[in-house]
């Protein structure tokens, strides 16, 4: 069978998922909303018709959990196409996974794409995110790219759509990088034991809502303060769980003062965070280069981002 | 007419209090419970019979908003005696101030008990909580110290009672100063605006029953449990509200990170923070030196706190 490759970027969560009503199948509670960060991306080459199933991602050989959870998706494709054989997967990440900046969702969407290509299924993307999903839910927005909104609803309809931005939308996104052992999986589950997060379930609607409205109008200063209020309601929900979990370390208060600061002072700047320590910060082009500085001289490594497009095939082969 | 002088200790809240329903009369949305800290003492001289006001903390003589809070309280207890003379006030703290470390409630405490003896009133010390609410409503429960319960109700029944608690409870308390500009009275305002409030408001009771159950029985490692789930709530609460409040410091987030690290090693001890960025850590007897050992390995400032006795009248004066 034909080899195939995709590329896919990781995602910012804008209005973010928090929960899951089906673990296995990956349904969220609510709907969610999401931005894909280009330049950085995950490169996946896949091969099917092998004698057995083998998965590398940066060189390291999957077992256990993680290549379960590619199976996942894998398997679900394999049927799909009425496929038996083994496959061949190689994935790079050109940026540092498992510090809370989705490398999981562009993983699986560049998975997902490059598997229903090398299996010769066609398919369209809202389609294929069906199927990321049960990798990764933020897998389903990876696939369908820019902005996307992924659907609650059940199996057949929870599906990401992309939303219509204005092209020349003047969303910058530096991220400050804050190593800590990520607990997506487990914050996803204790969530559910905060006294909050029925209030959350209630508040969301009108918070897709409303960053649905920025993102259609291309209003990158809007999209940054309403992920800032949801970030806060995030990880507010998330230690007044079961187990407490915080997810912050010392250098994310350090970027969020920073960044309130720099606010103080007339830059338009906002942080955002997923399930983990990482910031991003988001601000419009003109603003970049400078928040960029402001962040780098608290000693942490960053990257500056731009709207990331949809995950698509690409020639060139890992193997 | 007399000269008379108190002492207070101040307090850490164990389920904090948070809003109030009447900002004039310091009225709380709900009942709230807090520990008294010894040896941290505010002492306090109060004289009337003089021509003017005048009222004096650490050396520095009040205006403004500060003296209108200390007349707040002195205004209603010269009603209550029928006095119309000036007022001269010193206070003292042993312990910095606007850290977190319940300044205000000790101030007032002590305020309260040396102006009602200055004036010759004869009340208990549960009625005289509902004077000291009005300058701080934490206040009221440093009046009746130890373990209190502060009451909401309305200005009449709105008082601190003494919760009874064994003699021999193992509570010790590290403070890990972590100085920052306070917020409380914008955190209170802010609150009612997070979409968690009602929440709260809904989980407090039981929450409320659970500590007084724990102080009850002297069960200190449960006492320190429930005040860390309460600070979590408390802060989720506050930066959810309109202005986004956040009141840790990168400090408070190793302090959080050290406690949680030390309790995996099996030393019982738990975090609280009231509306700032200071850190108390709750443990027991056997265990405080240890505690104290490794926050102070952080680079911070500690101190080591006993359960406080209520507020009471004091021969020495500060003039």
């Amino acid at each position: 069978m034909t080899k195939a490759s995709a590329i896919a970027h990781p995602i910012q969560g804008l209005v973010k998922y928090h929960g899951l009503r089906d673990e296995s199948l990956r349904l969220p509670f609510h709907d969610s909303i999401s931005v894909c960060t280009a330049p950085l991306r995950t490169h996946t080459t896949v091969q099917f018709g092998m004698p057995h199933d083998a998965a590398v991602i940066d060189g390291r050989t999957l077992s256990g959990r993680e290549l379960t959870r590619v199976l996942a998706v894998i398997d679900l494709l394999r049927a799909e196409a009425g496929v038996t054989s083994g496959f061949r997967m190689e994935s790079r990440n050109d940026f540092p996974s498992n510090v809370g900046l989705g490398a999981s969702a562009s993983g699986f969407a560049a998975l997902a794409l490059a598997a229903a290509r090398s299996l010769g299924l066609e398919m369209g993307l809202v389609e294929l995110s069906r199927f990321a999903r049960r990798g990764a839910g933020s897998a389903s927005r990876a696939v369908t790219g820019g902005f996307s909104r992924w659907h609650g609803g059940d199996d057949l309809t929870s599906v990401s759509r992309p939303l219509p931005y204005p092209a020349d939308i003047d969303l910058a996104m530096v991220v400050a990088v804050v190593p800590a052992y990520k607990l997506t999986d487990e914050a996803h589950r204790d969530v559910i034991t905060s006294p909050f997060f029925r209030s959350r379930l209630e508040h969301v609607s009108t918070a897709l809502d409303n960053m649905e409205r920025a993102v259609r109008a291309g209003d990158a200063e809007e999209v940054g303060r309403l992920a800032e209020v949801d970030t806060l309601q995030l990880h507010a929900v998330t230690m007044t769980g079961e187990q407490g979990l915080i997810l912050w370390r010392p250098d994310t208060l350090r970027v969020i003062l920073e960044v309130r600061s720099m606010r103080r002072e007339g830059i338009p700047c906002y942080f955002s965070m997923d399930t983990g320590a990482t910031v991003y910060i988001n601000t419009v082009g003109r603003s970049a280069t400078k928040v960029r500085e402001r962040i780098a001289a608290l000693g942490l490594q960053t990257m500056l981002c731009t709207v990331g497009r949809e995950s698509r095939v690409v020639d060139d082969h890992l193997f």
